[in-house]
């Protein structure tokens, strides 16, 4: 046997049976065979861009044959430029960019500047959350079955956030699940000392943890408790920012300034593997004239800034921002809702911009999960099962525990979107 | 004041001067103005194949007008490719690769699947090591400079390893530093209980920290230390693989076959920032049938495995890993046993292949070196003047503590390379 030379993340080796991909444009990839899928997953919420956007693709090219690679102790025009364009549609307050290599990395570099600058231990991370998987970011991940070993998580505190659906603080309004999960954070921070709080991390939209979006007001919530103690607020938008949720980054949906704010993704599609951490007034003052304690060679890496470069003019020149919350708003909601009043399986539809989810129960009733929470590893035999009837019918989502996931590309076809949300219907009607 | 958009690694940011970097090829780069130097360092040990090679310029643009990202969960013919041809120049009994986005991230799936498929917690790594900078990895790393906390390192157990110049052994001669710190190691192990100890982590040839070549017969040793107790090798080979010191990996300099291997900046002179990590056998087995607990959606990114066949293609059609040796000693090892001997700033010099420190001391006879281990953070403002010497004089090595590195490219001209050697050596003069 010729075993297969690629060690597969989160994988069993001997049990990976993959799909080979050939290429991919827009929306569409496709196999050796010419066969093809509506990507309603972006590649891990990945490609916000679609596949192949000539402009990106463009502006790696001429980037590759000026210069592809320099030490981040230079200074480089197309790295400047990066972090400037990146601060031109960050929050406001955001004074500097440290690129990273990725979403984990940037988390990584976000709690130990938080850690060093307020010298402070502890940092305050939320169940049902996806932070990345090296040592710091696995470590206020909020998911148990993401956790290698019974010691991942040291140092961190764990809360609850905002989730109406299956509210852990027996809520039944939004406005009561927001002043109730504030209400639980406030006393967390109580009982664990403020003092010894560096910061608290969120997804402003939880992501892979399953679209959550939080009630209005609760952000703010959260942003206002921080300040009352001197914590800092780092906002995880690695799967978030740049457009997903129909706004630059998800903390604009509620006019929110976090300290530090994470990013990969849609920064750039991953075209390049790129990553970074926004950084804001207070960390940036901390460490104007403190050496900052951290780096990594390919720290604004020149390729990866040239195609963050034209990212983000490709999302404002095609006004794609807009154009997520606007198909989000009239196109998937509606969609959705309609599957939801017509499906038993369908216990509830959310999301916001290009970011949904569809949770599905075994009783409507009960809201019982059509699989267990603590499905281990792997997607759970019936959700392979849903995946499956959705590739048949030529459409690729992502299921996660209970879940169907659907992020497609901003560039999405219109026809396409409402066709490829009509499959994933049919997939689940059966 | 318009401030730096970039915040910049390992720095204070209101004291970052920086040379804006125009282009680059070969093993030269230069400034706007035109300004020139001979790379000595290859942007952090990066830039095996120096700058902008035409063959994996190509190789890049190539594969971006092709297909630019995917998410891990597919197959793709180049990412097959590019684990297939690491497999070949790769220690034998490496089974598959798993690729991350750099050195980092490497060494943190590394101790991950250590740990997960021995089922013990602890990992031994060396004083004077560096591993990077993420929450793991900087754990195992032995410079206490580089610690972003007090709490940095919970779960490692560090060791000395040789460095016959300032011996923690008291050893007189190669084989008895050998002799001792494979008894330190050996007894170390004995106290910490060989049940508890998941990995010997260890670079072959200590890179940032000093270019520590280990005399014969360690690196075997240590392997057999861990073979006895069910201890797994890892080799942390960021620095230091394909062709730096001169063979593929510096494991092969002493034919030992480590558990796991860790790799990136040379595997494609940071093109496009990937890493990874060579699984061997007992790893590969243990997780054939168990899901390993670990990824990143940039795994196997498309561009840098393109960018990894075409570098490994060059490395050995330009015969480039035999150039590194015979560079090295025959042209490099001279005129540093020259400088050595003339110069009563230096120390000691040593190294292997392209990778080459020179120790300075500010007395030869004490060995005291010229600046103090303990400078914090930035360069000491003598070894400042060093850098800046030697870029006045055309040459860009790199400074750490009191010694000064030489890594440049493995394509650099002869005549370039004894002409740059020679105005380090004037520098140094004064």
């Amino acid at each position: 046997m010729v075993s297969d030379p690629v060690f597969h993340p989160w994988s069993a080796q001997a049990k990976v049976a993959q799909e080979t991909v050939a290429g991919g444009a827009g929306a569409w990839f496709w196999n050796q065979a010419g066969e093809r899928w509506l990507d309603l997953h972006s590649q891990l919420g990945n490609l916000n861009l679609g596949h192949q956007h000539p402009a990106v693709v463009a502006a790696i090219r001429e980037q590759a044959g000026r210069l592809c690679t320099l030490a981040p102790s230079f200074r480089a025009e197309v790295r400047d430029e990066a972090a400037r364009l990146i601060l031109e549609v960050a929050p406001a307050g955001s004074r500097s960019v440290l690129f990273t290599t990725g979403g984990a990395e940037a988390v990584e570099h976000a709690l130990r500047m938080a850690r060093v600058a307020t010298g402070r231990p502890k940092i305050l991370a939320a169940h049902r959350s996806y932070h990345g998987a090296t040592e710091g970011a696995m470590g206020v991940t909020g998911d148990p079955r993401r956790w290698p070993l019974p010691t991942t998580g040291a140092g961190t505190v764990r809360f609850s956030g905002p989730y109406r659906y299956r509210s852990d603080f027996h809520a039944s309004t939004d406005a009561e699940e927001r002043d109730r999960a504030l209400d639980h954070l406030r006393r967390l921070v109580a009982y664990e000392g403020p003092a010894s709080i560096a910061a608290v991390i969120v997804e402003p939209v939880v992501g892979s943890n399953g679209v959550l979006v939080p009630p209005d007001g609760y952000l703010a919530g959260v942003r206002a408790l921080c300040d009352e103690h001197g914590i800092l607020l780092i906002a995880d938008e690695v799967m978030t920012g740049f457009g997903r949720c129909g706004a630059w980054f998800a903390s604009d949906l509620w006019q929110v300034r976090p300290d530090l704010t994470t990013f990969a993704k849609g920064v750039n599609s991953g075209y390049v593997p790129v990553g970074g951490v926004v950084v804001g007034e207070r960390v940036a003052d901390h460490f104007a004239e403190r050496p900052y304690p951290g780096g990594l060679t390919y720290s604004g890496h020149p390729l990866a800034c040239a195609s963050i470069v034209a990212s983000i003019g490709v999302l404002r020149d095609e006004g794609l921002i807009e154009r997520a919350a606007r198909l989000g708003a009239t196109v998937v909601r509606p969609l959705l809702d309609d599957l939801a009043a017509r499906l038993p399986v369908v216990g509830e539809v959310r999301g916001t911009g290009l970011a949904w989810a569809i949770e599905l129960v075994a009783d409507r009733a009960t809201r019982e999960p059509l699989v267990p929470y603590d499905a281990p590893g792997r997607p759970h035999p019936r959700m392979v099962e849903i995946l499956r009837a959705c590739r048949a019918r030529g459409v690729w989502p992502f299921v996660a525990a209970n879940r169907v996931h659907l992020f497609p590309p901003l560039v999405i076809d219109e026809d396409d979107l409402r066709a490829g949300v009509a499959e994933v219907g049919a997939a689940l009607t059966g």
